[in-house]
């Protein structure tokens, strides 16, 4: 999906809302667990998904399913996984699908992610950690219609461990501009990130297949990212049951293509733990998109 | 396995060498294609892990699958991880299973991914990426007998890009020591990693449940990591194929518990591609062995 796509999606939905696919056994409706032990076949993972997708993609433009939920199955979690991004590519192309792996290894070992993820699962983006550096990322990059979405700033209480420090490159760097030298960690992934995907990029353009994570608890950070990547889109995660609040994210981190793909998981998908869990979900899908309507409203007129 | 077992094995088998199974279809043996190919329920990428493990287990101390080469296979290649772990774990119980994930995500994903490699799959150790710090870190620890195997200085070249930085902690955390302020990334993620390590430890003692990944390629890095961690193994990957040096890594990086466990896949896996591929597989082990009895009876007589 292109940057032009997704932009498109967002102005006809009126929302940006990313819906997170963290299913898990011991949170989904005991009616399906039940279901699954009486019917052969039946795949309570999958189900689940289905129901939540049906229910609340009027609302959305994009689904994130985490792997470790997935993983945690094993055999049968992959065989819910594939087809839940199958279900949602044959019935929901407008959906933007974003594995978030995490992933992140030598060259070699990332090109076969890729490979598998934008080739074989035919997700549009997976998310990456950037520890490794360059040769870890690039692989993912290039891929036409296909996004990198890098971790910068994460939600979590340890993203303060080193990931807000100051960095400084070694002395032997020293024809690196000396401001660079006051950048902390996020700052400086979020800078390579876009000297990466300019080399990867056909037309040596940037924000059209690169996205950053940032926590929606990480408040007016926003702006220090907006100073140096204003056209990427950012996803946000962190609203919701992690107690991000997503005025203050479109507060500083709005550009003028929206820019944002907010998530929100547990709040919507385990809002209600009965046979309505779907229409619950829904309901709360469509309180989230209002709020986002209202938002996209105000920054556009 | 505790490190008093890990110890033992290593002493025992004159070999501190972990194979790496990369299991690659492209590079396995035509054969082992070709008969999936005419015989149902063959299962090529088991097969020949099965025919590694038993060719080259007299000479090494631990295996690692590398989660990508299996992930690009789906539902197959998960079958596949789960059916070798198994087979090692029946088979060959003293061997050290390190499942080479590079996992790490917020606090309750990452306890999803530490249930399912430590109880689920039964490895005895996981690689975890440390960006998001300590809450992505800290659910892998604490489980008696298992391991966390932290990414601190990685192999590849993009190891230069953050992990050899200088950093600095904000200037509100003024209360830490000095000295922590001339320190580079991957020399704070061995630091704080220690500190989580005695926190989740029953006795408060290090070394016992974590391991740092550092490349042979690093050279004399190894003596800067002793100084911060005299006692921990080092998981090592980088010689064969990446062409770090045995001699030098030994030089810099040994302990009293020889505190090292090297990695080669590709130049021992894939040194032949015939039928006799296991034979020729048993020979480079049993050549790296060699030198690495050697290596043990210098330092240990």
């Amino acid at each position: 999906m292109t940057r032009e796509q997704l932009f498109e999606n967002i102005q006809r939905k009126e929302s940006f809302l990313c819906v997170g696919l963290d299913t898990d056994l011991k949170k989904v409706p005991q009616c399906l667990v039940e279901r699954a032990k009486q019917e052969e076949g039946f795949d309570p993972i999958f189900e689940f998904n289905k129901a939540i997708i049906d229910a609340t993609a009027p609302y959305c433009i994009a689904y994130k399913p985490n792997l470790a939920f997935y993983e945690a199955h094993g055999v049968k979690g992959w065989i819910a996984f594939e087809k839940t991004v199958k279900y949602l590519n044959d019935n929901y192309p407008d959906q933007f699908i974003i594995a978030d792996a995490k992933r992140g290894d030598i060259g070699n070992t990332s090109k076969l992610y890729a490979r598998t993820f934008f080739e074989e699962m035919n997700v549009d983006a997976v998310t990456v950690a950037p520890y490794m550096g360059e040769d870890s990322v690039t692989p993912f990059l290039g891929y036409p219609g296909k996004w990198v979405i890098l971790l910068a700033l994460t939600s979590n209480k340890g993203s303060a461990d080193f990931q807000t420090h100051l960095l400084t490159p070694p002395a032997n760097e020293g024809s690196e501009p000396r401001e660079e030298k006051s950048l902390r960690l996020f700052e400086h992934v979020i800078r390579r990130g876009q000297e990466w995907e300019k080399e990867a990029s056909p037309d040596g353009k940037v924000g059209s297949g690169l996205m950053y994570v940032v926590g929606a608890t990480q408040g007016s950070a926003f702006a220090d990212i907006r100073r140096l990547a204003p056209h990427h889109f950012l996803l946000v995660p962190g609203i919701g049951a992690q107690g991000g609040s997503l005025e203050e994210v479109c507060k500083y981190g709005w550009n003028d293509h929206c820019g944002l793909i907010v998530n929100s998981s547990r709040a919507i998908i385990y809002a209600d733990a009965t046979e309505h869990f779907a229409e619950v979900a829904a309901e709360k899908a469509r309180e989230v998109q209002q709020q986002m309507a209202a938002i996209l409203r105000s920054k556009t007129h």
